[in-house]
C-alpha cells in the first residue's frame, strides 16, 4: 500500500502569510516533517511533529519517504516555498537515488511565498524586473561556480536574491560576493537586507553596495542587490521605495 | 487626508493558494483595482470592482493612487505576486513621476505564490537550484537585452523561468529563445510549459528542448528551461518528476 507525501512551502513566517491549501496539507497529515523552527510555528499535535536539523535534508527526506511507502499520509514542510533551495529538490534526489516502490508514492508540492518575494514586498519593487537567485552556500557547489553566476548576472543586468548567504560555517562568502559585485555595479547600487519579513522581528534594511557588509546579514536573511537601473524613490516620514522599473531606459516608452 | 493602498498578490490561480493576508487587504478595501481577468477571481461586490485592460498598468496605478491620496483604503491586484513583473513597479513609478502628495500613501504590499513557483510545484523541483525570472515582453525593452541575459543565463549554467513568453503582438520571440538557448544548451535539456497551475484547466507539459516550440505556450503560460544539471525522474504510472539538484556535480558530496 502505497500513502502520501505532501511537500509544503508554509511562506517567509507569519500564518497571514501560510496559503489554506498549505494548512490543509499540514493539518490532514499523520506526520509532519522538516527542521524544527519550521515546525514550531504549526499548531498541531506535538506527537505528529518529526523534526531534524538544519543540514540533515536527505536523511529528513528518506524518513518521510519511507513512512509515505508504508501508507502513511506525510507532509514535509519548508519555510518559504519548498522548491527553491529547499525540501522538494532533496525529495526528488532520494527518489531517484531510493527503492524503486519510492516512485510509486503520490507526492504533491504545496507552493509558498519564498522569501525574496516577502523582502521585495517590503522594500518595494526591487524584482520588478528580470532577476535572479542564487544560493551562496558553497557547501553543495564550488566556490567558483557562485563567483561565476554572480558576476555573469550582474553583468546582464539581473537583480540578484541571495539565499544562505552567511553561517557560522560559511563567514566570508557574502563579503567576497560584495567584492566582486562592487567591481562590476555602481558603488550607489542599492542592496536590501531582510530578516523575518512579515514576522514581529522583521528587519529590513536598504544600503548602497559600497557600505553593504557582510556583518548586516544572518542565517535567516534574504540579500537583495539591485541591477544598474533599481531606483530609489524618498517619501517623507516613510521608508523609502526601491523600485526596479518594468521598462529599459533605452526602450522606446 | 492620506489613505491607503495595497498591492495585493492573488497567486496563480487557485483560491486555495489565495494567503489570508491578501483576501483581507481585498476584503478591506473600499475600491478594487485590476485586470479584469484577475478581479473576476474575487468574492466581491461588483461595484467595488475596477477592471481596467491588460496594458494600461501606469493609468491603473494612477487611477488608484488619486483613489488613495483622496482618503480611501483601496486594493491593487496582481495575479501571481505583484512584485513580479506586475503592478508593484508600476505603482512604484507612478509614485516616482507623480504628484508629491503621493510619497505620503500609506503604501503596502501583499506578496502572493508567483507563477513560476506554482509550475515548479507541479513538476517536481525545477528551481531548485540556482535561477533566474526573465520577461520575454520587448514591449518595454529593447530585444537585444533578452537575448543577452537569455544567453548569460544559460551558460552560467541558471534555470530560466520565462514570464510573459508570447502574445498575439509579440508571435515570434518565444521561438527565437528557444534557438538562442539551443546553441548553448544540450537539446535534451528539460523545457516545462506550465499553463492555469492550480486551476482546473491545468496544463503542465515537459519536452525536451529540442522538441520545444513556441505555439506550446499561450499568454497565460509560464515556461521554465532547465539548467544543464536539470534530471527527470521517471516514475511509472505517474508524470515524471522533474528536478535541479541542490548539489553542483563536481563538488564533494
Amino acid at each position: 500500500m502505497t500513502g502520501r507525501l505532501a511537500i509544503v512551502g508554509i511562506g517567509p513566517g507569519s500564518p497571514e502569510q501560510v496559503t489554506p491549501e498549505a494548512r490543509a496539507a499540514v493539518e490532514n497529515a499523520e506526520a509532519v516533517f522538516g527542521y524544527g523552527p519550521y515546525l514550531d510555528r504549526l499548531d498541531i499535535p506535538a506527537e505528529r511533529k518529526n523534526p531534524s536539523d538544519n543540514r540533515e535534508e536527505l536523511s529528513r527526506a528518506e524518513s518521510a519517504l519511507t513512512r509515505a511507502a508504508a501508507g502513511q499520509n506525510i507532509a514535509m514542510v519548508s519555510g518559504g516555498d519548498p522548491g527553491v533551495f529547499a525540501m522538494a529538490a532533496a525529495i526528488c534526489e532520494a527518489v531517484e537515488h531510493g527503492p524503486t516502490q519510492w516512485r510509486e508514492i503520490d507526492i504533491e508540492t504545496v507552493p509558498g511565498v519564498t522569501a525574496m518575494l516577502a523582502v521585495a514586498a517590503r522594500a518595494g519593487a526591487p524584482l520588478g524586473h528580470d532577476f535572479c537567485a542564487i544560493s551562496l552556500s558553497d557547501n553543495l557547489k564550488p566556490w567558483e561556480v557562485v563567483e561565476r553566476r554572480l558576476a555573469a548576472a550582474a553583468s546582464a543586468g539581473f537583480v540578484i536574491a541571495l539565499y544562505n548567504p552567511i553561517s557560522r560555517a560559511r563567514p566570508w562568502q557574502l563579503g567576497r560576493a560584495f567584492e566582486l559585485i562592487a567591481t562590476i555595479l555602481p558603488a550607489s547600487t542599492p542592496v536590501i537586507f531582510g530578516r523575518a519579513a512579515g514576522r514581529s522581528d522583521e528587519r529590513i534594511e536598504t544600503v548602497r553596495l559600497d557600505k553593504a557588509e557582510a556583518g548586516m546579514a544572518d542565517m535567516a536573511t534574504c540579500v537583495i542587490i539591485g541591477s544598474p537601473e533599481t531606483r530609489i524613490v524618498e517619501r517623507p516620514g516613510r521608508t523609502p521605495l526601491v523600485y526596479t522599473p518594468r521598462f529599459f531606459p533605452e526602450a522606446a516608452r
